[in-house]
């Protein structure tokens, strides 16, 4: 194989906004009180509170699988059963996190296309679900990836319709907001929108993925939800005693749109890749290209041609590729890629490419 | 209540050391595999072995009580007993922590001097506990702070003494070093000498209370404990997929020394502060001023009267306060303290303070 | 609705064996040591030796969930998965017990026909499960239920094809047995074919559905498997203190094979009602009545006619009832079945009956 | 050693009341609706609320365990804490149940007077427990053992007492009454008084050790304590599918006040051994003989010369025995173990005896 020439493995392997690093290192003066006592949390519930239109609570958590599995241990008894897509990230990518911090919850797959939940399908699954029978696991929350494990983005109507179902039957409302700021983005609406005025209650408001750095935060919307999550934290292991490093940076990330702008670059070098591959014979996507994420089918040895010219992608299967663009992704990174896919979808027949290697990066 | 004037209330209200927010500019370039694929996390492992001298595993976790709990939950059976100082942070300040994490494991605690365990309590305890017994908890393993709580150091003795006690019933040995740096600083050995060289199975190495940010890490000593300890941590939301960022710190972290260094500024402010309260009448030292940490007991209206001069500090008791030097403590808070000491002691007899208030920082 | 004239809803409906109850008052005699202390626990082992041709652990049990969920807990780690079929009873109708015992296992279902796991399917699921990554629930136990929720029974090379598969990825194989008595009496096998000869590590061995009274149990094949069970059963409150009168109903129900008698029994009123509505028009059996449960097709109106008739059984859908035999079906209730079943099959059309109601015995 | 001549191990190694096997038998008949839907099991609810006199929910269960971690898990956070007293059942002898029902909560124990919680002691550990505070267990619930571990009997005051501190700071009164029937008989009040009208919300009502077979009770005072408490029991496995057999045999334990004869008889003969051997020199009563159980204080060999004899009793020390009355303790037992003691007590001095043996009941 080549030197890597490009890295569309994952939004996580880029690099930190610098911004925020600028803001750590301004962060890091005088002494502040520890666990959240300090004057950057207070102000990040405040500026939250302005960015959301609507009072909110705000607690960095150290990663997108604590956001979630925390939030949904909040809003969840431990004999109920959250409903999440089928290729929902704590579903599929999560360990067993949330079954281990509601202390045994049911994960109820509900299909739909794209990593979306289709309300009608999730309707009928909590009509069935046995709401009051013992022998039952409880319907409790719903999880919506915003935007979907596939690239896809849901739109506001569709929020709102499966937060109606969800409200209907008495369930909160989780977003996985891994990449919230690529769905916003997206969408061109506000934040609020996104959220709450679609019906959301308790929101994994992600950072990681888009720029930050060793931070992602739940935001409660609903006050009655999630009223103890501070304990759920706290022993949980998941509050930092230097919390003003995880506030400062995440201040900053919201800073004059920056989080948007970031999620913007990342969405328009995908759109664009998207746009001069789309053409190309032997080439298609799996998924619609909302966000930052795109799902190419090829031919398994075009597949392993890429690879085999120092391109770094996820392969999701012999024919499946998934490429993820960066805040960061450069325009020579987008360029190698669409030259290689366009080299690649030009290959004649060929025979099977070697066995497909996983990543190592998940190795326990 | 003056303005602050010196603060005093925790090792971690202090500053990131310098070099660690360098680190992270530095490691902020290009693209790295996720969740610990990177180049930074496996140098990590290598230094870290030459730094113990053996062969270790190193997982950054995000906080201290993450990395207890999940210590002790990998190498406890959910039946298990742990046994640990009456001081200990995990039995008095980690809520519910090693509860959750082990799915309902005991905590047992031993009295000693100074938040240490006496070891001939501990050989008692496990001696009368049941061991193989249903009906009682099972003693699997044993939590030594080092420095303690209560601002102690073990000696090298100690540890091992309490770390044989341990082995010879068949329980591992969880050392809580969410302040190794300043013992080993203090008892100017090797960080091998400090740890499995006495009998450390599992080490919960602090890096926050010491110049860190957002940071502390597990390395396990003995190849056959924790073998499953990557899955346990994943699903406990405790594995940054931007892992280089964390690992990139702690080696900054420890290269050349610094860390001791660090923690040497802190004991050496605490031993300072100690030799110069000490002739005071009305003054005493509850514990050992061995670390960085001054346990002092005054007539509580003198406390009150510290607090209100504008000196902040953790208030144990109505005439027990608790003074905690950082590595950036300055001189001038030094002498700060000193002088309303003094002053303080110097008073005559008043009438009862007001209440005392607990400090906010743990509200949830 | 009728009086009721013929109970099919469950065979936990019926009534215990006489010879069960006659054991208790036996055992009622002089004092014994709790908790398994007793010579009737110690006999069991024995007992269940013989019966099985290999030394076994015996444990018993007050519920079939607890038997299934501490036997799976006892053989999966935290982080891991259990694979059954779709419609095994512990993914549909045990709440969250598997998850709360094990600390979040994840269920993963498996297609087949019937109830069963097709093997196949089984290897193609693991093999896909992600081994070693952290970011996945890993394999760890398979879950057989035999007979099945659906009324089928596992031949001996399925049972051994399905185990061979977990086997090869080292994976345990648990058999729920809540109903083994009709699948070894239906088999003409040996319990020792029928279980560890076919691959099987641990059984729930099931008692209640079949004449029991409160107790069924677990049994351990292997020893190296489930080494801390007796821990487990003791912190989850499943462990009697006055053990013999559980111990000693067990003993009664595999003397001189009652057990398989009354089984047999249950499975022959099955098969006669099987035979004699088979021929019926507008009547299928939507599964193959092989041991004691019958899944019957009709028109909706049809169904609710039966129900109105005062045949008592499960409606599982407009037009699918679950029709149960019990050790003490009696002639006359398969006649009154059978009759009503054939007017029911007369009727012409029919407006859409009254919505079904579910039955009230599982509400919390 | 002899041949065993009495046996006062425990109340558990005691025969079933002739009556609750009757009431088995006679509710053998027929068919019955599952897991709680039988009749059986709708009067008892009625028959609890007038022995109560005022409307209550019971839920059989299978152990005194499954009842006392069954209700605190249902009145407690998992980041809360337990009051108990130092010595209650909880807290020495039921594993890591607690902890395991509820998701790590934490047993706070309290110092009293033989086996009982002082309520002054009481108030100041909830008071400087830290409430509020997400790094301290939060305080949600007291556990109460009536009669005591170590046989005494609180009086309604001293219940009152105990209630009224919980509730004053909002946590929940749970009494462990595995011994219940003993202290009712004892105090001579009607059973509301000792529960409900002295402040308890939530009872371990035990039936077990007073001559019940293979199940307890739990019963709810507090209507919105609990409120889930069936779906906790269903997903903990402790809902039997043939339920009749518990709630029948409980219904007959309450006849005519047949439990209050059963435990009536224990305390008798409790109190009429303690009155023979109180004279006796080398002879001590450790704790007032107010229930079943007495805690004899003798020469170490004095108390292995009543072993050898073939008095079976628990030893708890090598000078401290426990002997438990039950309510078939005959009146030849009492006299064998009065004459025993007699002699034993009149031995001159002698050498050590042979290291005490553990009773095997609880091996794993």
């Amino acid at each position: 194989m080549n030197k890597p020439i490009a890295d569309f493995r994952s939004d996580n392997s880029g690099r930190v906004a610098p911004e925020l690093i600028a803001a750590l290192a301004t962060a890091n003066a005088g002494t502040a009180l520890g666990y959240g006592g300090d004057p950057w949390t207070a102000e990040l519930q405040n500026r939250f509170a302005e960015l959301f239109e609507t009072p909110v609570r705000v607690f960095p958590v150290p990663t997108g699988t604590a956001a979630n599995a925390l939030s949904l241990a909040a809003v969840c008894p431990s004999f109920g059963a959250v409903y999440c897509s089928t290729d929902a990230h704590i579903n599929t990518s999560e360990g067993n996190a949330v079954g281990f911090f509601s202390g045994g919850v049911r994960m109820a797959a509900i299909p739909g296309s794209h990593g979306k939940i289709d309300a009608q399908m999730l309707e009928r699954a909590i009509a069935s679900a046995g709401v009051g029978l013992a022998n039952k696991a409880q319907p409790a929350a719903v999880n919506i990836v915003q935007s979907t494990d596939l690239g896809a983005v849901y739109s506001l109507d569709e929020v709102a319709a499966t937060s109606q179902v969800a409200h209907a039957h008495g369930l909160k409302v989780h977003m996985d907001g891994a990449r919230i700021a690529n769905a916003v983005a997206r969408l061109g609406c506000t934040p609020a929108q996104a959220t709450w005025k679609s019906g959301v209650d308790i929101l994994s408001f992600g950072i990681t993925k888009n720029g930050g750095l060793l931070a992602d935060a739940i935001v409660v919307f609903t006050p009655d939800v999630a009223t103890d999550i501070g304990f759920h934290l706290r022993r949980a292991g998941a509050v930092w005693s230097k919390m003003r490093f995880a506030s400062a940076q995440i201040l900053a990330y919201v800073e004059d749109g920056l989080w948007l702008r970031l999620a913007g670059h990342a969405n328009d070098a995908a759109a664009r890749i998207a746009t001069r591959i789309r053409p190309l014979a032997g080439v298609s996507l799996s998924a619609p290209v909302e966000a930052n994420v795109l799902f190419v089918e090829m031919a398994p040895h075009a597949l392993t041609a890429l690879q085999e010219e120092g391109i770094l992608f996820q392969r999701r299967g012999p024919g499946l590729g998934r490429f993820v663009c960066r805040w960061d992704t450069s325009a020579a990174e987008q360029d190698a890629l669409v030259a290689a896919i366009t080299r690649a979808s030009a290959m004649g027949e060929h025979p099977l490419p070697r066995n497909v290697e996983l990543h190592g990066e998940h190795r326990a």
